[in-house]
């Protein structure tokens, strides 16, 4: 991938991301990014969602050693509802450890939290709590800022879109997060002990979000590269990111993520309890997994994927699949059933997680445990079955004023991907639906970044609120820095064509931006408009390096002579010096059909008659000169 | 990319493609890929559609200086329907040399043909004149073979789809290919004067194809590496390929392309009649235009892309767009029209266009000019008056037995894509359709394969019949080798997803093969069975380059004792070993909701009982041992 910036010394990405300028904005200081288009053009400056905190703020001052300010500190304190109190003790099987032994060598945080947050005796901190008791918070202030971007614009813009029934608001207000929070149709991921991260809402009401998992494994990698491969992922437009480390190191890995995050960390708490009993899942219990529930909920985590609903019943459902149970946690899960014969601990249990998850604000994220492996195991009743119970363990967390979301598969031809969306809807009462792709084919290992995108975009666009990136290695091997910029680019622009075709109001301006600029060759403003500038500039000039060609009224695609943008100006010019026969039918909005045939063929003869006319008047001047 | 196979010393890439083995199936010798599985797993050899010609098969002798054998030259001569006759006298400007001196350095192909084809007076050689007639060609039934691959083993697969309206056999016969040809819904773009083509069929009834753009440019290249674009491009996949070359030696280097090409060429003749006027548009004549479809006629182009939709009416309507006309022919022509203020000579000859493709049987790809070239552009005014004049022109062809198929946008948002195919559907006559995309976002330059990836996909299931690929550099410049790649593998991807969705009754078997290959951890299989076998390997191979690594029972991301899939092997002999309380329910063919909640309820008990009880038996062994 083009141009990628050195890492420092202290091993993270730093520097403005090109052509774009940090801002805050509101009494909040909700971090945004402007993008300042050539003067020339009088366009004002474009903001745009950033996800990538203080590393692209040049005026920040980086040290990973002491993490990120704690931006919601102040805010969860001045509420009053929590206690700090001595952290559980640290064990060394904790760091995967099972000998006393730290052959890890990864260093703890500097700053290890000792003393952590969680709500009094009785209290409830989750922010569906607030939202149903009327409260909104700063995280919903911030939140409705964030999505807001350049809505205040919009009066131009009519609504275009099918939302399927999403409610998208016209502008977001703070009581609008409230209300979407409070009806479980959003949430708002922030444990208390995660006050460094900048609040975010994930909701078919709202932008659509990606995450990105990073994490070392059992094969390769060290803790400096987990935590720039953090820094590397929000950099390109991670929303969330899931850290799925396994092997040694776990928990003083997971400290430097958190410390370091401007956006809410997921993880997978049964990867961790399983290397406590030795990678058994038979010796798993659920004493092993509460108290590392508990050992991440003082960390900080924000949501935990719990795979609550791979219940005893439903694993033979899955014998005769293609490919049986492909989700981690829920092979882990179904081996513990079948050794036991027992009902699975999670689902017992719900209820007892379900007290932790409110005493820190912790969001379930309902895993897919049995999702499918293969376009021939989609939407098949293992599947469906544990949709069915993931509905019911959303209606009981929501007793209990917990914020949920739902992990959705997988493989899914395209034919079937909406019956996932119309299920999950109808049966998880709206919560938001989290998905990994779905891979739209599975011959294609190499490009599953792009056999998941279709179906990313698909079922986003059908009301999907958190994408789960999927990159070129996936089914193959570990990715590497290129394959996480990959990736996430991948998500950002599948989130946004579902954005466009639900009609967000927002989303479109920054399509009709770097359109213009095209269509202008206005080209930095077309590299800086676009996801990745450094490849769209790179790329530009393989073939045309000169520095000339950046404002060179063609590309070498087509040539000098034969840019048809060139040709296009031309006629434009032309046709608006003239009074357009066609502005009556561009003002009737497009008819179709017989009307437009109708129309054209009036025009014709009324279009021809004038145009003669002019130029018979102009004295057969026809062009103005090329430039 | 991976693996690029060098190019040979004649300047193409030759060679096996990786695990394939060449094959020619029937009478008329189809050729295709054979895929040898793993002996161990008992699979019969998958034969895959292959489109690369005579240079992966090992045994063919490849010299381009020659080009490719006359596979078709009996069955056009033995239809004693055409005559020879002197060609038409090659000129200095028809290689875009203004002056006599031959400065291009592009060497004539020694073998050029002096005495081309074309039908006998008052005969029609298209293949739908023949089909009408009632006659089955040699080329259908070569088309009924190639696309029929694996269909006899489908007796195993239920038919699983949406083709909203579309007519998939579930087994193609030469007289199926016939009676698609007869009623224009699919073409066999096939010239008298190309007989190296192998022939295909493109039509929403058929595997849905892909067309690769290559071709030379005012700014760079140069003809070997043309004629290994056009080797490259069929190699990963391409179905079709058009030649756009603009600037010097046109001429030359589609003769060079077109006799080495086992795939139909297209092209865009006005390209060359602009370069013969010195690239002033309004200069163009209706002469100078029919000379140039003569000499491509006699050299034998497939298909031509034809903007007779560019009205002079409809121009005033792209005034107000965003990025106005962005099809280059379509840019020249409303240039013409507007200096002359005349009609297109295009729309007012096309008759006489027609009396030239039957002649030859030369295909009308009939462009769209005016389709939108940013999302806020899309399904406008312009582009449906367009759409419905070239409605009126299929029509006007397919009076004269003429081969039509029609070209689409270009860029447009998720929520619109199926309208251009319905309105398509309707004005067309089912006439097959042949879309650039559509990109669903303009924001990602760079990634412009993706964007337009997803709207392929969508619009191929939705029932177009081939997609134009985009590469990486789309927008951005000039697509090098790897370029070229990435865009047809990603379309290839695209299109399959499309066919699976519609239900094709052969697309599922690949999927299935290859996820029982990832199931089974044999990655020589699942590389093999993966559109670039190349790629995946060498993926695998970045984190665990060890030869045992390729027979491993787990892979890099989960790492030995994590994987998913070894565990789902436990899980799966276990149960298989069971009398399985799920049968019924997966028998029944997955039911949903309150259904599947009930069964589920019951399971449970009855799945305990049972499993309890067998545990009794065995003793308590639980687990086969790991291998």
């Amino acid at each position: 991938m083009a141009d990628i910036p050195a890492r420092t010394e202290i091993g993270v990405t730093t520097g403005p991301i090109r052509g774009s300028r940090k801002i805050h904005v509101g009494p909040l200081n909700v971090a945004m990014r402007a993008i300042d288009l050539d003067p020339g053009c009088g366009e004002p400056p474009l903001n745009v969602y950033d996800t990538s905190g203080p590393y692209t703020n040049p005026d920040a001052r980086i040290d990973i050693m002491a993490g990120l300010p704690q931006l919601r500190r102040s805010w969860i304190e001045a509420r009053g509802d929590v206690e700090s109190y001595d952290a559980r003790e640290i064990r060394p099987e904790d760091n995967g450890q099972l000998g006393p032994d730290r052959s890890g060598g990864v260093p703890q945080f500097p700053r290890m939290v000792k003393r952590p947050l969680r709500a009094k005796a009785g209290q409830n901190v989750s922010q569906m709590h607030y939202a149903r008791r009327g409260i909104i918070t700063p995280e919903m202030e911030y939140v409705a800022t964030r999505e807001n971007l350049g809505r205040e614009a919009l009066r131009e813009y009519a609504r275009d879109g099918e939302s399927f029934g999403a409610a998208i608001p016209d502008y977001v207000t703070p009581e609008f997060v409230r209300d979407e929070v409070a009806r479980g149709r959003a949430i708002i991921p922030n444990n208390v002990n995660h006050p460094e991260s900048e609040p975010m809402a994930i909701g078919r009401n709202f932008l659509v979000k990606i995450n990105a998992n990073i994490g070392n494994s059992a094969v390769a990698s060290n803790v400096a590269s987990e935590v720039d491969k953090l820094v590397w992922s929000i950099r390109w437009g991670a929303d969330t990111v899931m850290d799925l480390s396994t092997g040694r190191n776990i928990h003083d890995t997971r400290e430097w993520i958190i410390r370091n995050s401007p956006v809410p960390i997921g993880t997978v708490p049964i990867y961790q309890a399983l290397e406590k009993v030795g990678g058994i899942a038979e010796e798993l219990t659920w004493e092993i997994f509460r108290d590392t529930l508990i050992e991440q909920a003082e960390q900080g985590v924000d949501y935990f994927t719990i795979h609550a609903g791979v219940r005893l019943p439903y694993i033979p459902m899955t014998a005769k699949r293609v490919t049986g149970i492909v989700s981690r946690g829920g092979s882990i899960m179904a081996k513990w059933c079948l050794a036991h014969h027992k009902e699975s601990f999670l689902y017992e249990r719900f209820d007892e997680i379900t007290e932790i998850m409110k005493a820190y604000d912790i969001a379930y994220s309902l895993g897919d445990g049995l999702r499918p492996g293969s376009i021939a195991d989609a939407n098949d009743e293992a599947q469906f079955s544990e949709l069915y119970t993931l509905g019911e363990l959303t209606h009981r967390a929501w007793k209990s004023d917990v914020q949920v979301m739902i992990e959705g598969p997988g493989h899914v031809p395209m034919h079937k991907i909406k019956e996932n969306m119309d299920k999950q809807l109808e049966v998880c009462g709206e919560a938001p639906f989290y998905t990994l792709g779905p891979l739209t084919t599975d011959i294609a290992p190499g490009y599953d970044h792009i056999t998941s995108g279709i179906g990313a975009a698909m079922i986003g666009w059908y009301g999907t609120a958190m994408l789960c990136y999927v990159t070129p290695k996936e089914h193959l091997g570990l990715p590497d820095r290129d394959d996480v910029k990959t990736g996430v680019v991948t998500y950002k622009l599948a989130a946004h064509a579902a954005d466009l075709a639900k009609g967000h109001p927002a989303a479109k301006m920054r399509d009709d931006a770097l359109s213009r600029a095209r269509f202008e060759f206005r080209w930095r403003d077309q590299f800086n408009l676009s996801l990745d500038p450094d490849t769209a500039e790179s790329y530009h000039d393989q073939t045309l390096p000169a520095e000339g060609a950046k404002t060179a009224h063609f590309c070498s695609m087509c040539g000098p002579k034969f840019c048809s943008m060139k040709i296009t100006q031309e006629v434009r010019d032309f046709a608006a010096k003239q009074n357009q026969p066609a502005d009556a039918f561009l003002a009737s909005g497009g008819p179709t059909g017989a009307e437009t045939a109708a129309a054209s063929r009036a025009a014709a003869i009324r279009g021809m008659e004038e145009m003669s006319e002019r130029f018979r008047e102009k004295g057969g001047e026809v062009y103005l000169p090329a430039e």
